[in-house]
């Protein structure tokens, strides 16, 4: 390699005011820091720790979101707080065989995350203040870009406890949650094993796409000769919020999606349907406080839904297709009324999508949604490859995700018009303690 | 089909006003107008006509930044307008044996075009208020939001002109542009057949990606029958500005990337590189006023090149990767010293990026560069698909694009770490008068 110049010459830290200044509007502390060498203005952010779960550090945005949000609390963050526009989710495969090596770079990304989350380089050095013989240990993309209320949230599968012969790979066999199992083949399931399962997975929620991807690429590059990335998936619209009042998003089918989500403000509806508690598993009572994240890759048939007529459309859901209201009557956030009466069966259709995995037909059972809308090009007969890449958090996938997503392939007219091309199912370990790793109860 | 209730009672009215109102915050107009029956607020806005090429119908956003453009002038709006952040890129391969039909097809897209770009819903009447027997003349995911500055840009590939056979396919083989011919096949070329080439093209770029989603997917809605989907690309972050003053985005290598770019207030320079002038090319004088597009699908080797030493990345591309400046000196925006001797040779290496595309090795020439980053999942391997989708306009694809791309593809050193996936040229059309649709000279 040719050497241009000593790495002393002060030419960087003159460009990077440059750099800094244009794009960082009204959101601060931006990646700035990170040209300036890593110790830079986000010790003015105030890092004062303790926040509880997944709390938002800095507030200076202007409707008054977080800009900010913290790594370390009792839940990971990325669950119950605000759903970002943007997401880039990665399963990864672990290559090594040496339960260390695993720990240890269960370590450098949760110290990485920390870094990420504020907007700041993946590592201290930064991606342009090293030794030019040496890679940065930033990949550069992000520089200058604000945090853009970047979450990280890490998961584990079942194929990290046994793999397919049932092989303890790093001796947690033995902890491995009774839930936490592939999920079964539902009817109508047509999974591309490439979009499927991994021994762990990383979801990157932020404003911006740029900073989403730049923290998974930092991750696996981190994770080089450790873990392979085994699939990933990008999401550009979110569609279910996790905050009361906010206007509700809309997925490819055209729909409001997220009306009956849990919302962040309901602290006794997540500790009885998000969050494991302690007796839940007493096997693995590393998880308390975690979740589990069931994931579906769930294409739409875009092209023949579009040719539906709205009336159609608006049973196959159950709610008006402009407002979002439950087809019963009411408004957005009304019950909806399954015993009212049409003139050709129920108003709310028997194989209407509310109707199937409404609490009320599943036992009680409520789920956290988070998941995102995706085109990723067209498929060789001309369609989009299209759809929602669904995902929800649950404290017990065996009685709230698995008998929803059985009903739902079973008897849902909405069948018709999707394709369930990926899935997978994860435990999310509570959020870490500062000085602690993620997941670290797992392993001691 | 279940009819639910007649299709004149009042609940979407009603339901439209709390729908529009969270999201719309501070952007008019917004598909509320689509809500509200496609006749609402959209006449507020003022669409006098007779704005020049493409120019801003509204400009009440915070940054001062226009978040109407106007379809209809000398030039297409999507080229020289400032960039947005989000792609949605779509080629289309006509279906239909019929000129007429091609015709009627146009004028619908120009229609709609129209509507889109004001916020509204692709058709009159709109996602929700129609006969609910009937589909929607929109798919509904962008109600409430709003234009987000979305524009739509208009090609024909050579294939519209005549087919592989040679047969003319729509009575337009004579008045085809001579330059106007598929690309070559460029040294290392690994070109996928499904990612390449197509009659027509339509480039959406707004400040939503669910907005650029939502506008090509209804064109393919409005084309079925005439035109099928041959590819499309999602891009979520620009690689270029055409804004002079503002900050330089970065592509995935890390780099600023446009900061030598044609901006928008270089009329000569536009002149002189992206506009065809009626003298151009006299068979084929419908151009004029128009451009030629090159596409390019360009992997990245993400995970290799993150591996360079910081210098090397530098010296592959000639610039410094924090401010952006040439090695030779200066700032980023100063003009590289390619004469500079180093102690192993000129300090703009030979097989730099930027000495071989540089106007002063390719005869003066220079291009309007539009493109995005993309990741499109990973691959088997575990590399992430990722890399730049490149968008250039010019004047003269021969003079201009064909000579630098051979050159790089020839001589750069940063090759070793790219991977050509797609590849296409479309002739850009002028900008329509209002009344006319896209393209209407070369059918007259
Ligand atoms: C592409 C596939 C899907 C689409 C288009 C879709 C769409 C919708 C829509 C429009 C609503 C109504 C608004 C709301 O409350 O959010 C809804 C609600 C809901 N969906 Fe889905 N959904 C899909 C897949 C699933 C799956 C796979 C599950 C779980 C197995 C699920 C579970 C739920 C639940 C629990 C609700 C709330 C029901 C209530 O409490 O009223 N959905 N979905
Ligand atoms: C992934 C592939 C590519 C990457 C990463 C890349 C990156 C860059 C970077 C970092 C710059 C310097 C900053 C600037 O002026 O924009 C640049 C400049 C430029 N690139 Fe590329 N580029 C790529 C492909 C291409 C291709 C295919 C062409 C055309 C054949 C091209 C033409 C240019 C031109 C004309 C300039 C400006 C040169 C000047 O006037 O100084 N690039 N590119």
């Amino acid at each position: 390699m040719r050497r241009r110049r000593s790495p002393d010459e002060p030419d960087e830290a003159s460009e990077a005011s440059e750099a800094g200044e244009a794009k960082d509007t009204g959101h601060r502390p931006s990646r700035r820091a990170a040209l300036l060498g890593g110790s830079g203005l986000l010790g003015a952010v105030g890092l004062a720790g303790g926040f509880a779960a997944g709390q938002a550090v800095a507030d200076d945005s202007d409707e008054g979101h977080p800009t900010v949000f913290d790594l370390y609390g009792t839940h990971q963050p990325g669950i119950s707080t605000p759903v970002q526009d943007r997401l880039h989710f990665a399963a990864f495969d672990v290559t090594t065989a040496s339960r260390d090596e695993l720990i240890e770079m269960l370590r450098e990304w949760t110290k990485a995350a920390e870094r990420l989350m504020h907007g700041d380089s993946a590592g201290p050095v930064g991606p342009t203040s090293g030794d030019y013989r040496m890679p940065p240990d930033d990949t550069g993309e992000a520089i200058g870009l604000p945090p853009s209320r970047l979450t990280l949230t890490f998961g584990f599968g079942p194929s990290l406890f046994t793999d397919e012969e049932g092989v303890d790979r790093f001796d947690l066999a033995g902890r491995r949650p009774t839930m936490l199992a592939p999920l079964p083949h539902f009817p109508e399931d047509a999974l591309d094993p490439e979009r499927s399962n991994g021994d762990l997975c990383v979801q990157a929620c932020a404003d911006d796409p740029q900073v989403a991807v730049h923290a998974i690429r930092n991750l696996a590059r981190i994770g080089f000769g450790t873990v392979r990335m085994r699939w990933s998936q990008l999401g550009f619209g979110k569609t279910s919020s996790t905050t009361t009042g906010e206007e509700t998003p809309r997925n490819l089918f055209g729909f409001k999606d997220g009306t009956m989500n849990i919302t962040a403000d309901e602290d006794a509806e997540l500790d009885e349907h998000v969050w494991v508690s302690p007796e839940d598993d007493p096997g693995a009572d590393w998880l308390a406080g975690g979740s589990y994240l069931a994931v579906r890759r769930i294409n739409m048939r875009i092209e023949t839904w579009d040719r539906q007529p709205l009336g159609a459309q608006e049973e196959f859901i159950g709610r008006t297709k402009g407002g979002g209201a439950p087809l019963s009557g009411g408004k957005e956030h009304s019950q909806p009324d399954f015993d009212m009466e049409g003139s050709t069966g129920p108003v709310m259709p028997q194989d209407s999508h509310v109707r199937l995995v409404h609490p009320s037909h599943n036992g009680g059972a409520r789920i956290l949604r988070r998941g995102y809308n995706f085109v990723d090009g067209s498929s060789a007969l001309g369609d989009l490859d299209a759809g929602l890449f669904f995902l929800a958090y649950v404290r017990d996938p065996d009685r709230q995700f698995i008998p929803m997503q059985n009903a739902m392939a079973k008897s849902d007219a909405m069948m018709e018009y999707l394709k369930f091309t990926g899935s997978a199912l994860f435990a999310i370990p509570p959020g870490a303690r500062k000085g602690e790793y993620i997941g670290q109860a797992l392993f001691t």
